[in-house]
């Protein structure tokens, strides 16, 4: 767990898309932010309180977010020295870079001086159990994508919104940096060990109340080549009852991979249900969202209103026209 | 690489079981196999030469390798003095146990002042990248089963027995610890990082002639809820021309996992070749493998006689009957 709440660090970040990490805190968690603080040359802004290191601590954070990614692949000095100036503050420091806080000498070193922790979500922080396969009280709900980075996480954030909204128990369970940063906890999926991942994810979302539901962060795709194996453990061990599938329809390729094409929404919704019915044999597919980002609202209105017509479920694009009707669908 | 012909240490072995390893490398690559040391109370025997650690140097041994099961799972002092005489004598140590051999401090000073290497097969050697999913040259084989531990490793090394046999192009391709320690090389899946799992059986399976075949060693299972996601890697990342699927009739649930029985070979068949066909449009389920060891020889002729009758395909227990019609139906 990472305490909160956050600063956000904003770095040097030369445009809004270097700080998409601070973005998400902002748009998913903004009780949860105190303020953000920039080096020169900042060109984000997540239009909160510009706070010095000394503001925050006194404003109450008890951590500070790196919200962006770092320039050349390193912690150059001038985000070191804010760095350490966080922790001498009281602060401790989360990262989900690929560079690990945990690495530099000098930060692990002022960490331990200030009695702060470093939290470096790209990396397990514990030993996962294997996964048993029982069954778990409460409901569970699994974002599938017929390609990865289609919308998945925004998909089930956007749930977790309006289920909480409508006073509904709901926990949005992140599998990834980024939604790990969001919420202060999960398992970073992708770096798990192969014999764990299952296992990790029944940890991350085990007996609940019977009318409480996780939405949980999906992962890569069953039909992606190279991360299909991560997906599957969230099939199998996220238990799903309910599945939401996602789709982006200007893709022209499979993400990363320019041989591949996406499959189809009814390809994506029998093998996700076969896979999913092996541990759960009510598991539904309930919904279909739709990332309608790169699209004109008539666009994406009509796209919406034909698969849904095609598919014969509820579908929408979560974060332009809410979440509500996928809500309802899980019943 | 693990430098071959070898030296099996059977340490203290209570009963053959532990020693199945050493029996492994024994079955399959006895051209490998110089000799077989033993301690005092070991009950195991490969029916090889006993030899001493400088008799085995002498005959030529480049690596002694623990063919057993450690008690109580730890290294004793019993075989610490054994490897370390092997190190001394001018021999790597090679492990499939849990204990590394590189945690053990004792070990890696002789190893390193002796210039040998401690070859821990438990756990990956190299960085694997991240799969790309392009198509590569040579014929793949990957053995699915219905279940984990059902004969899939046998299976894949008695077909590569057999089509050598007929001066056909394979390789069995290790993707498990014994299986490792039996050709000297290979991946050790299950202990590789999620995000790389399909990459390294890429790596593993690289472009071959035309009339090669890969013999892919199987994980798990796709319908194990422990461990799908391992078996999903391998049907993405090794890109199976062909499948076999392999079964064990008598299992009364699913290993491990009380709650779950194993899937038909009709619902295997369906959803192995549905994923595999993702990355290999053309492939083929072209046989069932069925371990009858726990069968009297009637009852292993009629169960391959009615699975062939009612699922159309070459079947045979490849152990007991020979490989041959599951090499003859690849084509």
């Amino acid at each position: 767990m990472i305490p909160t709440p956050y600063l956000l660090f904003l770095g040097d970040a030369p445009d809004a898309l270097a700080g998409k990490v601070a973005q998400g805190i902002k748009d998913w968690r903004p009780e949860l932010c105190i303020g953000q603080i920039k080096l020169e040359g900042c060109n984000a802004d997540m239009g909160l309180q510009d706070l010095t290191i000394e503001e925050a601590v006194s404003k109450g954070a008890k951590t500070m977010v790196i919200g962006v990614a770092n320039r050349g692949g390193f912690i150059s000095d001038s985000w070191r020295e804010v760095i350490k100036q966080a922790l001498e503050s009281g602060m401790d420091v989360a990262s989900g870079l690929h560079n690990l806080l945990r690495d530099d000498i000098d930060l692990v070193e002022t960490a331990s001086l200030n009695e702060r922790e470093l939290h470096d979500v790209r990396i397990p922080s514990i030993k996962y159990p294997i996964a048993n396969g029982v069954r778990r009280t409460g409901k569970r709900c699994l974002a599938v994508g017929t390609d990865c980075s289609v919308g998945k996480m925004y998909t089930a954030l956007c749930m977790e919104k309006e289920m909480r909204a409508r006073n509904m128990k709901a926990s949005f369970r992140a599998t990834g940096q980024t939604g790990i940063l969001i919420t202060g906890n999960g398992v970073p999926l992708d770096a798990v060990i192969a014999d764990f991942m299952a296992g990790s994810v029944e940890w991350l979302t085990p007996d609940n109340d019977a009318d409480h539901w996780d939405l949980i962060e999906g992962q890569g795709s069953l039909y992606h080549a190279s991360f299909s194996g991560v997906t599957m453990a969230l099939v199998h061990g996220g238990q799903p009852d309910a599945l939401i599938l996602c789709h982006e329809p200007t893709r022209k390729h499979m993400r990363g991979l320019p041989d591949y094409q996406q499959p189809s929404l009814e390809e994506l919704r029998d093998t996700a249900l076969t896979l999913a019915r092996v541990v759960n044999p009510d598991c539904k597919v309930v919904g279909v969202s739709i990332n309608t980002a790169a699209l004109s609202e008539d666009e994406a209105r009509a796209l919406c209103e034909e698969t849904e017509a095609r598919m014969g479920l509820p579908t929408v694009d979560p974060f332009r026209h809410g979440a509500g009707r996928l809500v309802e669908a899980l019943g």
